[in-house]
């Protein structure tokens, strides 16, 4: 009854999910970590308790002792480490991106869909926090009438020196196409990408705006801005025919302090999103015991890489592109 | 059809009226200002154009060419002064408060009387503040049922080294108290005073807390706190049998910076409550044209002088105090 | 020193301006009003006094007692009654648009010109909402370093049946077009115009979305949405390289009742920016005492809608447009 | 290393805390429930898939399969309950109160002093919300001075029609101490309480105000109003020397709609502390692996519901009442 998982990867993300799967997740025991840094895996395991550490990722996921696998290494592993996954009919929750193209994404569906079984997991956590759900739930319900517009923002404090243009759109703006996605439960049409000026802080990229129309008519517009210092921003607001809906500032506490009434931000989405974080644990081991599929699907994540890649598109030509996507089959609905 | 001006007082709220009234109140022209230090006064007339300047504030009381008095002198002086245009049937605002003992209030009442007019109005501006107004129409149109509750906040960030315990009662409290009879229409029956620990920048003064009742049951509590450093705050909020309305904060403008989302507070009153000096004076120059009378009435300025000075009583004795009040005379209805 | 003001216009508008610069603007009198319906005009003038009425709007600049001219009336008249007014050297305040076409405006900025005095001040009222101007302050200081994107909002609650895609731009978007202007100092360089799904409300309309590049590089994008329903509700947020700012809600009140903490929305841009076209009338009747010129020039009433025209034409073809302006003349700097 | 937990109670607190322990908290395996009506065990049983029901409590705790107990029965049972944990040193979590008087109170912090070792935790859920803690840490820090303030307020939606007054300060104001206890570190000396007019949907009962002063000379004031219909809203503001920091609101979305930018209040103290419940559930349940304590002790639940019951005092004698308190044993340090 107690699932025991694996993990993959113990930089930030994994001994994150680590800790978090050990010390607040019902139903589940990390009994495995594997890094390529054995020592690194090693320190997690030293405070999880007694979970083995392996420096072959391949190996935990064969264990006997690992019924689930949580993938949080680099990018380009994801594509093999899931297929690995896939191959062993073993449920795994992959950090975002599935897979560093859209191509091997698609291989990954195709493998999954030929294993006959769901279980691939994309680490879109937004899906959990409880701001997009309630917007999910007003979409359903029509309870504003129809969705018209989808304005979202997201800052990060500061990024790594070597971020690009195009990682912003690639890494940093899928979350929004993703959550975009979900909330709208239909694909884009097209996509045009816009940037301000560079900063002085990161002469060497730009802010990117993406403008996107779905499929009924919704705009989607996404400003993507990961040098903007003064803290870590996510925001979303829907506008719907008769009303709209904005994710509010949860934090738990107003400060009156030097000639301030304000609110600390977040310093990055470990803080932000933590409860979602948590929740996309809970709900994927509980979902592995109940024999179900929550939260962003294999085909998920290769159609969040495939738009970022026809924003990008967009981006180097400066035009409008238009988004063709093929129907999504019906192993996913 | 212009009503001419005079104002004595060229301090720091003498000159903001001066100049206030002749730069944004329609229908009036400020002819002369009064300061024992003359030259005080011709430095705020140079700002207005032309209005001519008195250290004796009685000549510019008796002037021919002063229709209407703003009495922004020191707070000892406002007795005299009021009685004085009194005698001249001319109409006054008086800044609060209308005198500095209820006794003195309470000669005003009379003298007001006697001749016959409304001619005073006392500057509790609050009365013209937009969320006040607003909390005002809730009560009395029964929105939200029968008031209950009224919690005030009163907070300075400094206040000058001699204020006193007491002073923070009579002078700052007193406009909470106002504003309570104001907003709920009544008088109140009893008052107890607390005070928390001194702070270490005024150890030689206590914040205050007064709790009273009013006559229909409804309990008012009010922090009275001159110390605050961090800005001038100025809460209240109305909790009704089925509903609450508290000020809002009316900031232009919401800042994201330096890890924190925050509203800057205002410096003090004349930040806070500028649109309402400026709706006070606009009030009280169109009911000079109009005949009317509008604002807090000589009555008011008793009736909130003699609370505070039971609420004084009630900190020096430490037990609660009874408050009976003479009934308010028809006149003043 | 008393200004004398003639009221063209006695609708909504020109009956609100009228009655505020009786009621609450200094140095002023509302002298004459016209209106094609004379009934209509003696309606006004009663609430304000003795004010004399035209039929005819000539008339009305050309008399003796009329000073200086705010013209309210239908958007075609704008421009023969402004030119009107230049060739008699009498200040106006016209209310936007300066003109129904750019090509209008150009000849009324020509006319200025040969006037060789800045008489013409156009009614962008949100160059004197607090808000913005805190903006713009802080764009000016560059407290938060350079702006990168201004996000701006505009939704009514309801909209003339008649009201058509085009209007949306021409006559609601333009408000955003000179705010950007205003705040940012500098001119667009090209837009894109795209529309959501049209409403229910309002099948034969679409909500608008312009996205715009400036000369130095930021990114203003524009909804304009004018079957909102649930409000009037107009929102900026202007993102800079260390820092960002918002219009915030400035209602006077909080509410909680029946299961929710909220604000009441204003029902139009009257009450929203009813302390912006009061400090927009105070300035222009202190100005032409002063002998200066505030607010939006009949350049920016020109540049705004040359704008505006071109983002009509990005709508149309659904293509990025370029703009290209003359650079303003030193005339107007 | 997985702790089984007998749940005794299965109403609302006692179902809920069970569904939470299963679904929701590592470590943990809920084996059995208690009810006196064992058809409602069973109902909750079955939900959780396999735990074991009994109709006596007795029994549940000294099941050996039951290695804590979560007690959330009827109040009287409270003392009993935990006295038999105590016996047989099993871990215990008791919803609050602890005991119904604070002489039954002592009778556990004394039976668990003789057995040595610190079993209880007193379900004062605050303790775990994020907005509490943030509040403790900052006095902790003195980031903001001393403490001078703590303004409570507590306002439930409905209340049962058989609640009293005495109810109101024993039941419900309690949680307001306690909190208070908890934040600043120190007892109360002496208490106040008044009340305000009953309302007309319970007339039986009045809303309370009480006023308490601790030890440091803190003043504490708490409003205790439990039909105020509009929702549940429980608020809290810390004021300091230089610097005040209230409770936010959480809520995840804001909604603009019919005329409103609002949130969504909680309908209880269930949706708006459920993730405080959930925090004080998986710190029991991890402090009992770990050979700790948190939370509130049996001291706390003494020294809360002692000053509860002198607050009582001073409401029926309306009178300041003086609390004097044994001080703590060494034991709870």
């Amino acid at each position: 009854m107690t699932t025991r998982i694996g993990v993959i990867g113990a930089g930030v993300m994994g001994a994150g999910h680590a800790l978090m799967l050990s010390s607040q997740i019902a139903g589940c025991q990390v009994t495995a970590i594997a890094d390529a840094d054995e020592a690194r895996a090693r320190s997690v395991a030293q405070k999880l308790g007694d979970a083995r550490t392996f420096s072959n990722a391949h190996a935990l996921i064969h264990n006997d002792e690992v019924d689930a696998i949580v993938v949080a290494s680099p990018d380009p592993t994801h594509h093999p480490l899931v297929l690995e996954c896939l191959r062993l009919g073993k449920p795994v929750l992959c950090e975002k991106p599935l897979a560093v193209t859209s191509r091997e994404c698609l291989e990954i569906v195709e493998a999954e869909m030929s294993a006959g079984k769901r279980l691939v997991q994309v680490g879109f956590m937004r899906r959990f926090d409880p701001g997009y759900e309630a917007m999910k739930s007003a979409i359903d319900d029509r309870r504003h009438g129809l969705p018209l517009f989808l304005h979202c923002i997201h800052r990060n404090a500061v990024a790594a020196s070597y971020t690009t243009s195009e990682a912003i759109i690639l890494n940093t703006a899928v979350h929004e196409l993703d959550a975009a996605r979900y909330l709208l439960g239909e694909e884009f049409v097209n996509a045009t990408a816009r940037s301000s000026r560079a900063t002085s802080a990161a002469p060497g990229r730009r802010p990117q705006f993406l403008l996107l129309e779905t499929a009924s008519g919704v705009l989607v517009d996404i400003e993507a801005f990961v040098d903007a210092q003064y803290g870590y921003d996510v925001r979303a607001e829907l506008v719907c025919e008769t009303g709209a809906m904005s994710l509010a500032q949860t934090h738990a506490i107003q400060t009156y302090g030097a000639g301030t009434i304000g609110k600390s931000l977040y310093g990055d989405w470990m803080g932000r999103f933590d409860d979602a974080y948590r929740r996309e644990l809970q709900a994927w081991v509980t979902a592995i015991r109940m024999g179900g599929h929550v939260g962003a699907s294999a085909w998920d994540g290769y159609a969040s890489t495939l738009t970022a890649e026809l924003c990008l598109d967009a981006f180097k030509s400066q035009r409008m592109v238009r988004i063709d996507m093929d129907s999504r089959p019906a192993f996913y609905d």
